[in-house]
């Protein structure tokens, strides 16, 4: 498989959708399961010996040269959100198979498994990477029991499409492996402002994530003069600025306010409350933890000053999870020996790779997102990087493997 | 009747509400009719001839020492915001009867009409001054249509309270008249703040109000770096900084950002457009319309270094509008005369005397209001407050009647 064909595949399994003329494919939902048919018929023709688990991943196997060959495991997600680009996951899933392909039923010192995982964006039950948490054995029966907006639990999903949903536990991975290697594009806009293919990724950034409330006193926006108000907009104005300030300010950390919600929200009065989230991130859980220790102290400096009152409301503090050092090193010796420039960046958004770190050595190669748009039907990739990916990956492969 | 009767009978009013335990009563609503019952026993009860016209205004004449003497009217309105005070209003009504009563049938070189107006606040119909614009003759079918919340229109209301909306126009005021004066609680917490009872109104302040829209672009919030993103939010709040320090730093003008609207609202997701509105007030339109030209340049400027697009939608565009420079003078020389200190200040807030003006000279005296709590349970006036206001008032009777 070129590039191209990579491209044509990811393009071909979009039409695979829950809505006419956009892509929605959500966990186990009906057009998964042509998704399933589609690579499962590719990775038989690539000598694959493929099945589905419990929880809904397509696992395809490469036999190694001996029974008992480790295994490396490739893998991204087959789920997408509403109204999704064609490459978020699937690509990841079709370059693994390509790079199977590539071997050409070769025997092989390393035996690949190449999974396509049945959700990683939380759209359906609101909870992300259940095919991720299967393998890693952490799907609880809490998660099992959650329903969709029409009632159906995921456990009822699973059985909908003929899986054996007390089998789950069964997915777990079990055995030595020698890791697992993600491809996924970066949805952000960091190569494409380089002008580089790809990123290899150090770690997928920890989450602070607050619910700041600024209380002051709502009154009429004509009678009470500038000196004599309290008015929690302004303060969480200023606290916002402030926020941002500290964010340009440290590397490589990101800080969002993407809710504001003014009590009474009317143009004549002088609000009364405001309450802002606060989400901030950080490859480094200590830069990461001070800086949104210090950003909170900021809303209480402006409250002080302003005669509001500030209740901070901590929501989630999830640390960051490195990808494994050893095999990371690999990835950048693959990708200088392909010919490209190493970048190592940090991942801001979570990844399967993620949940499956405290089982197994993680590696993940990003690939370069045009204009950064991802989550959207505009997300594209250029030819030339997934070249690039497939290049990179065979080294990695016969580096892994011994191959020279 | 003393100033503790005139609390004591708007204390009696407030129970005239549509729901229990709360004061709220809007136009021609049932509890309406014991207020005009109430209010018509007490003006009959000092001489008064009490009649209602088709707006559903409560006029009460004291006739002159002559059939052609020249009237003053007193007036405010009957009808509350939803759960209010006890004196937003009503106060300056009963007052007017308080000053009618006090010349306990001594014929005046003047007649007086006291006015209860039906409606001020905009609460039952989405438009205010129902009363007093049916005075001034500006009260247009197309008000009369505007249906409440259950499809009654103004005029259906009109008829249902028994009085004949096709004579809404007989309301008008003709003839000369020396002028309108009104009482109000101020409101805000002016007086309050400078220990002061009485404040005389030197202008309803004009407005401008606008709906600002700053349109970025909505990412992901940890995989767009600081550098490039297109927050509408973090602008929105850099010029809502701006504009509290413009504001601040123009003495009696306000400004509010009283609403704002995120999209897409989610923590997660760094904001695509924020909608925020913006108030504007101040007695002198000169100072408002360029204080107001000048936050909106704040908003390209800001919209321009962080690559935003702005759009401002003009709401309100409304002239302040002064009282008479004679009878208010009149106004301070009875405030002086009766032993009070001169505070002259502008009204915030819009009052009937707003809507007069344009037909009849008017002034307007201001009650402190404690702690500048309005539009509430809690709205209180001082009883040396109204004592005051009384003795202005009675001084500025006589001086208007040329009565030594």
């Amino acid at each position: 498989m070129t590039a191209a064909d990579v491209i044509d595949c990811c393009h071909a399994l979009a039409a695979c959708s829950e809505e006419t003329g956009r892509t929605t494919r959500t966990f186990l939902s009906p057009p998964m399961r042509e998704v399933h048919a589609r690579l499962t018929r590719l990775m038989e023709a690539s000598g694959m010996q493929v099945r589905m688990d419990a929880a809904g991943n397509l696992r395809g196997v490469y036999p190694g040269m001996h029974v008992d060959a480790p295994r490396l495991i490739i893998g991204s997600h087959l789920d997408t959100v509403r109204q999704a680009g064609a490459f978020d996951g699937v690509l990841g899933v079709v370059l693994g198979i390509a790079l199977v392909r590539r071997l050409a039923g070769r025997r092989y010192p390393v035996s690949l498994e190449v999974i396509g995982f049945s959700e990683e964006e939380g759209i359906r039950f609101g909870v992300p990477f259940i095919g991720s948490r299967a393998l890693a054995g952490t799907l609880d029966g809490a998660v099992l029991d959650r329903t969709d907006a029409d009632g159906c639990s995921v456990r009822r999903a699973i059985a909908n499409y003929g899986l054996d949903p007390a089998a789950v536990a069964d997915a777990k991975w079990r055995g030595p492996t020698l890791g697992y290697l993600e491809f996924h594009i970066e949805q952000g806009p960091v190569l494409d402002a380089l002008g580089l293919p790809l990123g290899v990724v150090s770690a997928i950034v920890g989450q602070s994530r607050f619910a700041v409330t600024f209380t002051g006193a709502a009154n009429h926006a004509g009678t009470t003069p500038m000196d004599a108000r309290r008015d929690a907009v302004a303060g969480a104005a200023e606290w916002i600025t402030a926020i941002e300030r500290e964010a340009r300010g440290t590397p490589g950390l990101v800080a969002t306010v993407g809710r504001l919600d003014v009590v009474p929200g009317s143009a004549n009065v002088i609000p009364g409350s405001c309450v802002a989230t606060l989400d901030v991130r950080h490859a480094d859980d200590e830069v990461r933890t001070l800086t949104a220790a210090r950003m909170i102290g900021f809303a209480g400096q402006v409250a002080g000053r302003r005669q509001l009152l500030v209740h901070v409301d901590p929501r989630l503090d999830q640390p960051a999870v490195p990808t494994d050092a050893s095999l990371r090193a690999r990835l950048e010796a693959a990708v200088t020996a392909a010919g490209y420039p190493v970048h190592v960046m940090a991942s801001g958004a979570g990844h399967d790779a993620m949940v499956l770190a405290p089982l197994m050595p993680t590696a993940m190669l990003f690939l370069r997102t045009p204009a950064g748009i991802s989550h959207h039907p505009d997300e594209s990739v250029l030819e030339a990087d997934v070249a690039a990916a497939l290049r990179v990956g065979a080294m990695f492969l016969d580096d892994v493997a011994g191959v020279s």
